[in-house]
């Protein structure tokens, strides 16, 4: 689903922002930085600039291009990701191993299709453009997926260094905890999923009806001092908090606290992208699997929202409206991290652009959905299994990135994602 | 939820009834045969026999019995299955290992349980015995869960010897082909869950309502001669047809053919628990994944039922009474295998006893729903992450076992469950 | 290289004495007890006394015997240990998922082969006797040498049992320590391998000559009391002590004590096959591997004999020809155990019967060693890599099958063997 | 050993020269080639290029240098090794995750371990300088060592690129193959190990005897010529001719050929140092196992010579004196690869440097060796288990590093090492 309404020149000055916007959070990093892959989930830095690049390339220079050639044969192998219609791909797990193209190769690929591209859409005629836009556009939403990305990913590379590396951004100023309060929302019969007007991927249509009965949502995220609560409760050594398989990621991997945190003489650090600093109490809980976020909803003795849930609860409180324009406050560039909810105003807050939010809906198709046809129609829908659906956006989404009906998922053992924590409950709880 | 009225002497001949068929079943079995586990997920005959004693041990006896002590001490660490609550215990992987307890110190350990039972259930008092009644009967419902897991269990045991010993039962004969039918359902807001009036889990509850999009089901399950020409299409070779997660166990596991098959000559046969025969085309097929399921469904062009369409179509079809009764069909121990759909009825065919069917949610809580305190709160709840729901029953199941709302379920890529397809489609489809 | 004269009543005789043996060893177990397999290196009771009648029933019968056809077509399969020539065979890691054939199946089959062994031996002329009488004898040893796995296997299943089952035999009276004395050996060019005059494996041959400078040979094996030392000294926490393989093992699995020791309150016991009791600090240290034994003498300040000096030493304190009878003193049945040193004497202590005793020495050809033809060639040569020496017997070994020149070995960090240690030194230490 | 006088000024010139020859192999490699590990045995570049300064740093700059402290803290634990004695260390397998000190922070390390090791060294009194020479001499022969390695190590990395990049050197051109001949060596009582008079390593200590039967070598290394009929002949679809762990490997890793090649429409390319080739029948064949060196000699009808036999050969060939000054052929910066052999001349060819020669002897201590006291004890002493001895040297060993009793080793199943195959027989073959 797309804008109606593309022209070239909006379409080129478009193109160039976001492709732009990548470079810059590339460019605080070393050859070797953009190189290493720290575990297979992560990808190095110089490969998200080449896939994102290679994504044009394939779904629109070798579809429209006239008498197009690859720019090397050997990258339309290298950086496909998981395109199995595209043809044979390097392994995941290896994409650490490449040493060449080195990044200022990768800078090399990204100038040639740059170039072709804005040759491309300057000379169309108006009738193939209204048909490629749409491509174009998709092409723009995935760079800034792997903007995204690339930050999760150098903030967990960064993260296994001895030396303590620091990304960007300057550290938060402490904060003060500000108190939780709950938005009561009806429910009832309520629609669910885009609403047109606006870019959307495959996976949030169709919109469509879902039953709710009564319930509430925290008005802000679960926070830093509240997780160590849960900690000092011995909240990592409970069985009966967690789900069966969370136990066992627990026992076999030896959780005791978010994914950066780590102890020194009894006292909490955490691992940021602006280096390494004290827990801040006030701030929100970031980088917890789903399987920790749904034992600490246990502990509260709340729950995690549905993700039908989370997206009526926002419209109903009247923050969808808000929601499509705050992309701007979105990459916080100043801190990379999420900040403190601020005082209460009796509306959700920190809706965007904090943590991506947990929800208790496994990654489905909504009722009636098809993905779209080729290999393009790999994108979403094969990933409809063994996932969880995260709703809201990070300090990390790009601006103009999320939006109401966002599905973002990932498998409920991940953690390196920027991923937090919001409470529901039912209404009638006193 | 529990039937309301059980007196000591209903109790005490159910209990008998419940206990024997699990030794009926065993009866066919060597001490060799019934101490082997020939996967992680596979249980030995003599532990199933052994821990479903321990149940009783454990959550009868010695929560009510006066001055209790444990028939064998070590037989509580070895017999609990996934309790924590209970206790440590014994790892799952090793229960092959076990050579004492042998079959026969097993089966003194039942009657020496037994005999505890009937004394303590005939002398409680009428008050006492309303509140024991339900865990008792939870009792004789787990039990008969695994008197289906250890016929699925020994059927995989069997399977990995090359002598392909048989189990019991006698063949089928070779069945036609009966075609396939539709069955259209309006949808609206319906009900979902236990309406009462019976023993159901409390995975079950809450009885709640959904918005479903009008839908029609499959009268029948897919065939083995379906299938079949989904293996011809080239079914296993092609990645468009596959979840991700699916196409991945394709590759990493090799596999081209459901569970049990296997290929002499050109031609397929299939172990049964009454030894190998050739794959019948008229039948049901049956130890298929979720992951080939969905594939299945993908090449055909229709998608897997959600567990509420499947639930209120059995209703809508006026079969939700004759569920209630036709528990007397299932057990089907002259055969020990789905039998053919047999000529069309325009109702469903089927609907129980012969596979579980594969569906396409998640399994996950229903909206208010809250596991019990205590132990027995891990029965369900804590599976709900990673699996998906299958409803039905099977012809492995025990008689009286299986219902309307039942919710069984496994990981997306369990094959040795006794599991088959009904398709499902949207309404306007011509 | 076998003895020169059989004829066939001697043949059969011993026959039939080897595989009585071998019966006794399994009386005392269950068919649940001969069926299982607790770990890769351990196979189950039933396939031992499976494999060694399909030894007689492959490289006899169906070599000589008119019109052969085997017992069972599948059996040809299931009980193929390694041998490649022979054709494919059942997973090595799988032995424990036959349950059929059964305990008493495996001895019908012992039987089949037995009445045709007998008929064989007694219808051959002369000229084939003399022939085929080496490989029967063969067999003999083949036989026996499994006799001991059956034990130490059996000791492992039985060991991963909470219940802690015996297997037979009484448990030794407590024994005083006896002080460790040293034989001094001149050492020069000396000869080691089989001298001929009796049965040996060809792995023990050629006789060669090797240059050995002075040493000395510890008079009797390490006892568990010096064992205790080595740990209260932290033996197993100082990485100086070991070699890097063995000291990654240490750390990947936990090792602090012999293998089948465990502490309770303080105290160590030991599992052994007349069930579990305290470490008795005079009886010999056993079920150490040769990682743990070299560690042991490095803290010593002393070293591992080479099995030229172990050979040598043997035949220079006088004690080849009586290590020739002493046999008969193996195969403890009554403790199934090593035994106390008793009194020193001068001379080398407990040689044989006691333990297998790690070498310095990788297993490897000697000098002009080639393999016989045929899958008999299997026997011993391909496992020359990656493995240990170790010699002398243990008290496990049936009587009659240790000898000076024998070769056994395993790889360095094996630990189920019944193995232990016996220091060496060079000879001007003061 | 090391040799006898060492001035001050004659020391820091071999330092300069040893530490600027790494500088030159490193410097045709990109910051993002330095930092990639593409298995756990092979490190990156600029680890190597660390590591071999922190050898200097740790065992003469922190002994003897006044007010020592580390360069940077954490480099300590960055860049050790394998020295348990010296402290905890970072794990082997994730030096690859190492993005920063980056290729050029390690520069600026060496300068300033360089800049105070001369100092050091030419302020040092005689005395001190006698008795720290040694050390200093090791850490020659250590960083000779790592220059071998990080062009064994970046050939790995270089080809696991689709790209194919090249590291340096010309190619060869095609070469004509030589025939093989034999030596006859009469063997006896014979000296093995380093004779004085110069460098060893602890490990070629002591000089000992040992006893040969008379054997024949061949006078040249296995050609690629002869690997293709090996492989022709199904060399690698042959159990017969494998040691089983070998058997195991081809089976688990699908070898069909050495390491490097790779077939391509029915021909056979060879990865090098200077890119992709096709294999060249007359060159030495190169990057295969022990195993399969093993396999080769068995199918040729010969066997591998033991390493005492490699030396004896060498010093009854009168190679002796040659090998000690043939330093100045090897590192071969021209081709980066062994070459061929060129005419027979009734000696022994390609002693030193074409291709490390596989032995068949296991890596154990030589009669009467004690490890040295104290952290750099462990540099070669608790290796000696689980490897094959191989012996000369090859054409990545830099000029005056390998020498007659040079002992190097690898795991069996090493293929990433340079190393070939020269066959050994008995004499009375004819």
């Amino acid at each position: 689903m797309s804008d109606p309404i593309w022209d070239a020149d909006t379409l080129v000055a478009r193109y160039d922002e976001v492709r732009a916007h990548t470079e810059t959070l590339a460019a605080p990093l070393s050859p070797e930085d953009q190189t290493v892959q720290s575990m297979p989930d992560v990808s190095p830095t110089k490969w998200h600039r080449a896939h994102v690049t290679w994504f044009f390339e394939t779904f629109v220079l070798a579809e429209h291009e006239p008498s197009f050639t690859p720019y090397q044969d050997q990258y339309w192998f290298l950086f496909n990701s998981y395109y199995e219609g595209v043809g044979p791909r390097y392994a995941r797990a290896e994409r650490g191993f490449i040493t060449r193209p080195g990044a200022s190769d990768v800078g090399l690929y990204r100038d040639d299709v740059d170039a072709r591209m804005r040759d491309l859409v300057t000379r169309l005629d108006g009738g193939t453009l209204e048909k490629l836009a749409p491509t174009i556009e998709l092409g723009f939403h995935h760079e800034q997926q792997h903007q995204e990305l690339l930050l999760m990913d150098i903030k967990h590379v960064l993260s296994v260094n001895p030396l303590q590396p620091s990304y960007a951004g300057r550290p938060l100023t402490p904060s003060e905890p500000d108190p939780l309060g709950w938005v009561d929302v009806e429910g009832g019969l309520v629609e669910v999923g885009h609403r047109g007007g606006g870019f959307g991927f495959d996976n949030e249509l169709p919109l469509h009806q879902q039953w709710l009965e009564p319930y509430r949502l925290a008005d802000r995220l679960v926070t830093n001092g509240e997780w160590l609560e849960f900690m000092a409760d011995r909240g990592y050594e409970r069985h009966e908090l967690w789900l069966s398989d969370g136990w066992a990621r627990v026992r076999a991997e030896g959780w005791r606290a978010p994914f950066y945190w780590t102890e020194v003489d009894g006292a909490w650090f955490e691992h940021t992208l602006s280096g390494t600093r004290p827990v801040d109490p006030g701030l929100p809980v970031s980088h917890v699997s789903h399987y920790e976020a749904d034992a600490y909803a246990t502990w509260a003795g709340r729950r995690l929202p549905t993700e039908g849930e989370w997206e009526h609860a926002v419209v109903a409180d009247g923050q969808a409206e808000v929601a499509a324009t705050v992309g701007s406050n979105l990459a916080d560039t100043e801190t990379f991290h999420p900040r403190a909810a601020g005082p209460s105003t009796g509306h959700l807050r920190q809706v965007h652009g904090d943590c991506w939010e947990w929800t208790s809906s496994a990654y489905l198709a909504y009722p009636g959905y098809h993905p779209p046809a080729g290999a393009i129609g790999e994108y979403n829908g094969k990933f409809m299994s063994g996932q969880m659906v995260l709703r809201g956006g990070c300090a990390l989404t790009p601006p103009g990135h999320a939006r109401l009906s966002y599905r973002n998922f990932f498998p409920p053992g991940a953690r390196w994602a920027l991923s937090g924590v919001r409470l529901a409950d039912g209404s009638a709880r006193s």
